[in-house]
């Protein structure tokens, strides 16, 4: 039982506008336990609205939004057609339990087979991105009989135990017990080359036999998947060099290993296309999703799942599930999300983004500041590398942790409105995808000042 | 790509009703992978709408919801003032980032943690019942410094891969490599008593020592937690003798363990109180809740956290978290739902439906029919053990299978247009805890005329 529940904060028909902020303040504060934080030393931003790409605070201020949340607002904030589609499916039927069928899960899982390759026809629900992959990587070994799955370094797939010991990040850290069926190896990353490699072209054949190597190390037999973001996203937003994905593909056929593609961050028009997959040639195995497919409205996740790992659970018992699979008010908000991005052509829009405003403008803000060190990405998923030095590289803030440099940048980005998405030493450029391009531009602007705060952090 | 994206199937704006739900049904069969099933021989009843304890299928066929869809609409379908919050919430703001704070988020984890126990004060909020399992675990090792988690066997806590392991029924085996950090152990369970207990103290006092036992044979230091469903759900609906959670509150004080109690489906009213915990006198260090909490309305979970354990991650990173913790969309229903629940009395609701109506006409249905071997429960919140011979109490099917008797009991119930919720040799009777009285008795009718299909296979 609370201790302000007693009458120490008063009810909130009783408030005007200022208190009734404050009350949110303080029973967050009294309350609410948050994600990968200290509790005790938090001091949360309140949003009152949004709209658009815009947020904006208790004070009063509005806010650029670069970040997309945590880069799952594909659409923007409050989307008219979306909001009106969960209103009315409210009014229709919120939920049913996951061994029925609906109209509303039947179009969201037919427009998603829709747009994933041909032979990837079947969609199992989830409520986000962690318990895809979980259920993914099930599919995966019990197709198999195999138990080890390979993950990449710089990498996320999830909070939930198997997702976040795949993950390739410094999040994985204080929840690694051990292997437990999870092998790391390193995938392409030119700027930071495991492979002394100088051009795209060696860095993927170099990654591609590196990944072989781990494959006979570790014993293809004992190999059920390999998991990758097409692109990885928190961890660098790195698109792989051509040819290698299609290598990947090779490697899993030659070793009889399941292709897991996490298209969590990627997916849904983030890269100008609707899966990142769309970029290369070749096919997965499992596609994993979230985020964009209801740009977060409602939340909802899933495995679209090929048609030979179908076929293994035609007759057998897939067995994994969870009470709110194919949630009808998540459906409904995935297929509004769906038809808004194709009638709007959303997808296009994030693609002009990055060929007219980000590909440009972030290479002229690379010429213009030295703390710049490299800048990449396609669409609207952009990754900006600070460093103190552009010669031996040395990111402006260490791997898995933060510097006074780098909250300095933040900062000048936020007192000038802008919400940037931050990792370590790197800035992220992840806007809605249908961020008007003035909008966009004015974002830029402000990122050019607070790159200069950095600037001064760099020693040559 | 879909093969019937090609035009196979009409467009669903130029289809009359008929069409409208052979294109749901064949959607279904075409691109939903469904849970715990084998996909290729399924044939799911299509809803096409819901109202308080009834819903509808393509058909036209109404059936009384005495199976809650999976034992979470509380509330029933589709009440007026949850649906309403939901669409208020849906024109404000759908959604914001974890990371943030927002009114709808806060009310919730103030409502919640008023409605625990003293010293349980913030709320970790999850999607779901398995991601809030994930997440308790996760805390308990932080908080220990250890590793092993016990369970009991005849419980569920989800479809994750660590949730899973924790399982303690069939579910578990084709995800099962081996320990994992989990340990199973018996619980009480007098019908089937696996310490030759003939009375409820008697199977009290010899399962806290077979517990005691084995945490002694595991080693205490290597214990992180003992999970246990405070009435398990699925597994049987057994409400724990009078003194059991008690004495498991000492065993873990004494050892230095937290006690996570799992309350994903026996939370939110289903026992007549508000948690089944409410029914024993001891606290435990972390709740798990989901279902209830929004009557399934939006998906929410997450866990109740005391202040000791909040204390561990007051200046330490918490090392986990997810994109939709705190979901605004969801945490409007939660408020919306507890609100309701509360002015309607509907928890008071519940337990009258235990005491008036399901407690004596139960034992009424045991009296007279020769497959009934025992009915246990509380509040809305019912098992049946149904059996081929009440001596040896033979189950009616199987533990982890099916039999014909047991799918001519269920088939009975649905001809006449009862939707029972099945486990194995079990019924269970959980509706909607504002089921109306004379609603509920005439499910009580027709499970009565069903359970004569099962005397037909009793052998005395």
């Amino acid at each position: 039982m609370a201790g302000t529940s007693g009458g120490s904060v008063a009810n909130a028909e009783e408030l005007n506008g200022d208190d009734m902020t404050n009350r949110t303040y303080e029973l967050d504060r009294a309350h609410v336990f948050h994600s990968w934080s200290p509790q005790g030393s938090l001091t949360p931003m309140v949003i009152e609205s949004a709209e658009g790409s815009y947020v904006t605070d208790d004070q009063g201020q509005r806010f650029l939004d670069f970040s997309s949340q945590l880069v799952f607002t594909n659409i923007g904030h409050q989307h008219p057609r979306v909001v009106k589609a969960i209103q009315d499916q409210a009014a229709k039927l919120c939920t049913i339990a996951p061994q029925h069928a609906n109209a509303a899960r039947s179009e969201a899982a037919h427009l998603i087979a829709g747009l994933a390759p041909d032979g990837l026809e079947h969609v199992f629900f989830t409520n986000g991105g962690a318990d895809a992959v979980e259920h993914a990587v099930r599919m995966a070994r019990l197709h198999t009989g195999r138990r080890k799955v390979l993950s990449r370094y710089r990498s996320y797939h999830g909070g939930t135990q198997t997702a976040v010991n795949l993950t390739g990040d410094p999040r994985r850290w204080p929840n690694d017990y051990g292997a437990d069926g999870v092998v790391h190896f390193f995938g392409p990353f030119l700027y930071r080359s495991e492979f002394h490699a100088t051009t795209q072209a060696e860095e993927c054949e170099r990654a591609l036999a590196h990944l072989e190597r781990t494959i006979q190390m570790e014993g293809p037999s004992t190999i059920a998947a390999i998991i990758l973001e097409t692109i990885p996203g928190t961890a660098g937003i790195m698109p792989p060099p051509p040819g290698y994905l299609e290598g990947v593909r090779e490697l899993c056929d030659r070793y009889g290993i399941v292709w897991i593609a996490d298209e969590v961050m990627a997916g849904f028009g983030r890269t100008g296309t609707w899966f990142a997959l769309d970029l290369y040639d070749a096919k997965p195995d499992l596609i994993t999703f979230a985020k964009g497919v209801t740009s977060g409205y409602v939340p909802l996740g899933g495995v679209i799942v090929s048609d030979a790992i179908y076929a293994t659970f035609a007759d057998r018992v897939y067995p994994g599930g969870l009470t709110y699979s194919g949630h009808p008010l998540a459906c409904a908000a995935a297929v509004a999300t769906i038809e808004t991005m194709k009638d709007e052509q959303i997808v296009e829009q994030a693609a002009t983004l990055g060929t007219e405003v980000f590909g440009p403008g972030l290479a002229e803000l690379q010429e213009r500041h030295a703390c710049v060190g490299e800048v990449r990405g396609v669409g609207a998923f952009w990754a900006l590398e600070l460093v103190a030095d552009r010669e031996t590289r040395e990111p402006l803030a260490p791997y898995g942790g933060s510097s006074p440099a780098m909250n300095e940048v933040v900062a000048a980005c936020k007192k000038n409105g802008l919400l940037p998405f931050v990792n370590y030493n790197r800035i992220h450029v992840v806007p809605a995808l249908n961020i008007g391009i003035d909008e966009a531009r004015s974002g830029l602007a402000v990122l050019d000042e607070a790159l200069s705060v950095g600037d001064a952090h760099v020693a040559r």
